[in-house]
């Protein structure tokens, strides 16, 4: 098993966070193997934000995403750059509002969820968008990492006395997970 | 020029935090590529931590560490795993207090320096010994990414209100190493 998760859009929204926490709950608490990136380029003087997590049961050899299998894109930039590199059969994930324009080349499911309007205007805090879309992705990887891993990687890394606030926006990302699909 | 610097210690000790804002200053302020890599295999559970950035005026095909140029040790066990890979010639920084005793298979530098120590005792915050290390590294990179961008790097990323203190912090790091190297 090894499977590749990339999370984009702009520097801000927490991305970089997320994927550590997925990392580490991977590796903490699921006794997987993972190895959390970020890679900078040009790009990153325009703002934009990239972070990678591979998992898998075996020691990686190689830590770039080659075929995600999961892309979340929270901007219409992240989407267009990074959606080709999403594995056949895989699954798009992208902010309501920061991606108006979708398309695939290829066999993959796209999920629209406003993850920074839901964040601001239901949780109240526009910075939890990151674990509405953590526990979107908690969903999706069916049991690949447990939610419950998840959230324990979550209470662990944020900021004592914010913990109740994260832990709401990752049940409503999960929950918003299981209205798309059904 | 393709440069390798690995941060280990334990968890808790801010090396993440360090190594990203490190790779945020080399891309960001300095404009060369970087990558900054969390590896998890299953000592991740028995809490060690290992941050590491790869700084190049190109971009970066492989994403790992092979040979430090420069490893940062805050604990024996990181001196003790991670020291046989320090290039020839490299640099290891280790905390005073964490590792006592250190030896090197081959010609490399090695320098201690109180980190935690200083950071709770001088500046009167333990979390703040992994900005002091940084300050320690801005100076070993002699110029390769400015101490100046790493600054503006920390002043970016640490939590409102804590600018002071991560500052102090980093120019005490910088001082440091001045003091040691002579």
């Amino acid at each position: 098993m090894r499977y590749e998760v990339r999370l984009s859009g702009e520097g801000g929204q927490g991305l970089i966070l997320a994927g550590i926490i997925l990392g580490e709950a991977a590796s903490v608490y699921d006794n997987l193997h993972a190895v959390q990136t970020q890679s900078y380029g040009p790009e990153a003087r325009g703002g934009a934000s990239k972070s990678e997590v591979i998992i898998s049961d075996e020691p990686i050899d190689y830590p770039k995403v080659q075929e995600a299998d999961i892309l979340l894109a929270f901007t219409q930039e992240s989407f267009d750059k990074y959606s080709p590199d999403v594995k056949e059969g895989g699954l798009i994930i992208v902010d309501s509002d920061g991606v108006k324009r979708t398309s695939a080349q290829k066999n993959v499911q796209i999920i629209s969820i406003p993850f920074l309007r839901t964040a601001a205007e239901e949780i109240g805090r526009a910075i939890v968008a990151n674990m509405i879309a953590l526990g979107t992705i908690a969903e999706a990887l069916e049991g690949r990492v447990k939610p419950e891993s998840i959230e324990k990687a979550i209470l662990a890394r944020v900021p004592k006395g914010t913990e109740d606030l994260n832990k709401r926006a990752f049940d409503r990302g999960r929950q918003l997970y299981k209205e798309r699909k059904g």
